[in-house]
């Protein structure tokens, strides 16, 4: 059988463009209105996407009010709530959440994400953060916020944890003998007892060991301390590669490093963000996106690349080139991304702004055939094994690419044509991790 | 209309008393299956239930192993997780989690209520624990607990902060405007710049003020510190009187704090605990109760008594009375209530821990007649507004309860015959809290 496509769908905001809620005939109130996500999220699953990948944020991104003002993301549901309750309504497709290994303690995380695995019936993702806006370190009584490597540290030890919380019962700890009266095996509990550098958890977790083992590690960090990690714990990577070669040189990168951390080749899905624009033409798909892009007002742009950049972009000539910036505290791989755009392409600052106020990564714009032909390039040169995409717009994007792009995967042989597992792990053909603590029964 | 009598139903453990998993019939399971979770929900919901309450744990409780292998609760799903997926199953019951205040942040807490509420279109309250269990902190990196008033006294904070949060956006912030590209306007959104002596809270909340403005908010804390507390903060109170004079003195001690709080009459009702068993006769009921007393094993009423005086019990000459013991940093009343308990009926600790083994608070045994005279009169007297009921086993206890009772009841014309509002505030008799930085629109 070929390399076969993973796809993700990247959901709050619902379009990651800036302008998508003003797009013509989007919902504008698609990221906070239940019924319209029941209804992406149950045409993502007959689309037969491997997962919903919910984005978090722990403030309103930006304090700049003439940009905030103008941004859909002002209000979200909160991804735990959200995700549980998007469990009843669908039957296979995986739920990824976004939560922060610096504003949470272990075992909240631990048992959020085993329950959500057990009402889903084995289908939860955690995207791991660590969170990098001093924004959300002032709404958790934090007015420093830690250096960058140390939150990578920080996260390390924070999984472990999480990890070894998750293995506190035994697969076949529950008896529940009535007769006996005895509910579980003592032999079957495992005590933690954790207590490291940054964080300090008995255990054990209250709830039974997740229906995936663990729920899937979702990583996007892409600075040199964030593909370590990733490459030690992560088992999806939702990566921001610009370009093919980009996405070669990432994917290889990667590899290598997982290799090197002694994990199994496969163990690891790469899953660059894409956003997709689809037209019964490539000249209306291009059409659509020139529209999209006119719909970003001048006020949400310049914050936007401050944010990027880690400095305020104001301060700067808008229409000379971008200077020599300060290394950033925030997202390394962001800057040094962004800079590399500016440079190759001799960008002012107003016009990367411009760039980066709709969106900066990396677009697919076409037929469904040329957007397939894309994907299945990446694919079968060893740049990625899947794409988490963004939709221009909802519902139009969205049903679009279910409507044309998935059928048109499909009839290439490179993307199922009905779920085989029911969990996430066995969408992504990722192993069923054992207990640390225990033998499997 | 005579006064309404509220019903909320305790569901984690779905049965409080310890045994109730092996009560013939009994689903031993049913803590944690979501399916029959769902079908008991909805069952509830048909008997026009005010609200689905869900007691939370931050801890396998007791390590003691002898007795917590039979311990039905060391498998449990995570409220905010559980009750977003049942908020989708349902329509009108409310859905109250406990959460606490010292093992988590103000912003997350907000976040959670407010997004549940939402899902829910106005269904959740907030249970607010000061967690008392010493295993717990460990669980959270604190080796020593803080002390009892100090507790309360973060809480007052951490529930202030909280609904600081949810009033970040007035009512009508929301505008979405494809038009103009204005999404909210920024005079109707509240930075908190909450800085008090326990926490710090920047805001706002990323999220919409909440269906009901602020999410109901409940306690359960019955001793000085708890009860004062309570009557500044609390919408509901779980109470725990076990005799219809102790009910009656404890629901005139809060009328008077709740007028001293300068809060209006009415604007919190009072819920006793109550397990009830309900027979064809009502020797039928004593027989059950009998017959479910007989499975607790002598292995797990030692520790509880001892988790709830606060002293390690098994140290004390079982035949012998209760000694004078020192004053508990974790549940005061809790401790007081069960020495009154010993005392007045000369019960030797053995006996004392048989009770607590099984259940030693309020129960209502007999036919559905009988209860429902017996709640007449608690609701009529002066002793309460409803109770808080609890199951002696699923599903029969359940059943029997919404097929038997609550007909009883509306026959009566003390509970609603069908829900006449759509949110838990208007269940309840609430009102809509305002917007302390806003006016109504």
């Amino acid at each position: 059988m070929a390399k076969q496509l993973h796809l993700g769908a990247f959901m709050r905001p619902v379009g990651i463009h800036t302008a998508w809620w003003r797009y013509p005939g989007a919902y504008a109130d698609a990221n906070f209105n239940l019924e319209h996500l029941v209804r992406f999220v149950r045409k993502l699953e007959e689309g037969r996407f491997d997962a919903f990948f919910m984005a978090d944020h722990l403030a309103l991104l930006n304090l700049d009010m003439a940009a905030l003002r103008r941004s859909a993301t002002a209000t979200s549901f909160e991804p735990f709530t959200l995700l549980s309750a998007l469990a009843m309504v669908t039957e296979r497709i995986g739920l990824v959440a976004t939560a922060s290994t610096t504003f949470d303690a272990p075992y909240h995380i631990a048992r959020r994400f085993a329950s959500l695995d057990h009402i889903s019936k084995g289908r939860a993702g955690w995207n791991i953060v660590t969170t990098s806006n001093p924004e959300a370190a002032l709404n958790f009584g934090l007015d420093e916020h830690m250096e960058h490597d140390e939150r990578y540290d920080r996260a390390r030890e924070f999984c472990d944890a999480v990890a070894g919380l998750w293995d506190s019962f035994a697969d076949d700890a529950f008896l529940r003998n009535q007769q006996s009266g005895i509910f579980f095996d003592p032999a079957k509990l495992h005590t933690l007892n954790h207590k490291g550098t940054y964080l300090s958890v008995r255990g054990p977790l209250n709830i039974a060991r997740p229906v995936q083992g663990h729920p899937v590690i979702v990583q996007a960090g892409a600075s040199e301390a964030g593909r370590q990690f990733a490459a030690e714990t992560a088992e999806v990577i939702f990566a921001s590669a610009r370009t093919i070669e980009d996405g070669r040189a990432f994917y290889a990168d990667m590899q290598r490093r997982l290799l090197g951390a002694g994990r199994a080749e496969g163990s690891m899905k790469i899953l660059p963000g894409a956003l997709v624009v689809v037209g019964r033409s490539d000249e209306e798909a291009a059409a659509k996106l020139k529209l999209l892009d006119s719909l970003v007002h001048p006020d949400s742009s310049l914050p936007n690349l401050s944010i990027r950049l880690g400095v305020d972009a104001s301060k700067f000539d808008l229409d000379g080139p971008l200077p020599e910036l300060p290394p950033s505290n925030q997202s390394q791989s962001g800057q040094a991304s962004l800079v590399k755009l500016a440079r190759a392409q001799n960008l002012t600052v107003r016009q990367l702004a411009e760039i980066v106020g709709g969106y900066g990564g990396l677009k697919l714009v076409g037929t469904a055939q040329r957007i397939a032909d894309t994907m299945q390039e990446w694919l079968e040169t060893g740049a990625c094994d899947g794409f988490n995409v963004m939709f221009h717009s909802v519902p139009e994007g969205l049903d679009d690419f279910v409507d044309f792009v998935v059928p048109e995967l499909t009839r290439r042989g490179i993307f199922r044509a009905a779920y085989e597992g029911t969990t996430l792990r066995e969408h992504l053909g990722l192993r069923r991790p054992e207990n640390r603590f225990f033998a499997a029964p």
